[in-house]
């Protein structure tokens, strides 16, 4: 089970381990045991033209899907180092407010990731992410990411 | 042409328009012709693992090659908004020291863009990029990109 602290636990290390999510001012928003929400706001990820910065979509959908790997291997009692290893990612709309990104497996493909994981010490997933237009309107951005994790 | 003063130019105005940029502490390190690199230290772009984020090295990639097409741009005396539509991105090796991207149009593909850009004020253009590898040693990271040029 994943407990407030835990969330808290993963928005320290994400903020004390990775300067750039610090400088983009990284917050978990919510986790509901299948999506992670992070979040952040406009002003440090903003572009020349007033809107979100190509690169915050990339990192803050790279991080979301990379948090929800880790509380997944927390839920497990497992510890791993985890990478991403490749991304596709559409830039649908412009995001000109606060950026919140999803991340989330597609099916379930939990079980088979947790098992290879204790099996073999290593494991691929594929997560899906997205990010929000405003005011609910449809998606802004979305990512398709395999992920890699070994055991230290 | 595209003189050291365009240069200056477009790193004042990655660094200056974007915050992110500034914080990653993006510098434009070269540009002959058909290649721009950037660089970035370790540093502001490090993860957990003590290698670079791979957010860092995306949004490195995406800053490249929206350099690149803004300089082809100003070759020609056009201005346009410059946006990226979409990317695919695989991470091939850690990156433990400075980071340089270059980015780079496959084939002869700027003629064609530039025209599309006078005759319609809109035009695309696909655009590839690397991460160099610590001491030359192969490639870290690689983007293929699409971005799209609107005049304003």
């Amino acid at each position: 089970m994943i407990e407030a602290g835990d969330l808290r636990a993963l928005e320290r290390s994400l903020r004390e381990g990775i300067p750039l999510a610090r400088a983009m001012d990284v917050r978990v928003l919510d986790y509901d045991g299948h999506r992670l929400a992070l979040s952040a706001p406009l002003a440090p990820n903003v572009n020349d033209k007033g809107n979100a910065f190509g690169g915050s979509l990339s990192s803050l959908l790279t991080l979301a899907a990379w948090g929800l790997v880790n509380l997944k291997l927390t839920e497990a009692g497992l510890g791993a180092d985890v990478y991403i290893q490749d991304a596709q990612l559409s830039y649908v709309a412009p995001v000109w407010g606060e950026l919140i990104a999803e991340a989330y497996a597609e099916g379930d493909a939990w079980p088979g990731f947790i098992a290879a994981m204790r099996d073999k010490g290593r494991a691929c997933i594929t997560l899906l992410g997205e990010i929000a237009g405003a005011d609910g309107a449809g998606t802004a951005a979305r990512q398709s990411a395999r992920f890699v994790a070994k055991a230290p």
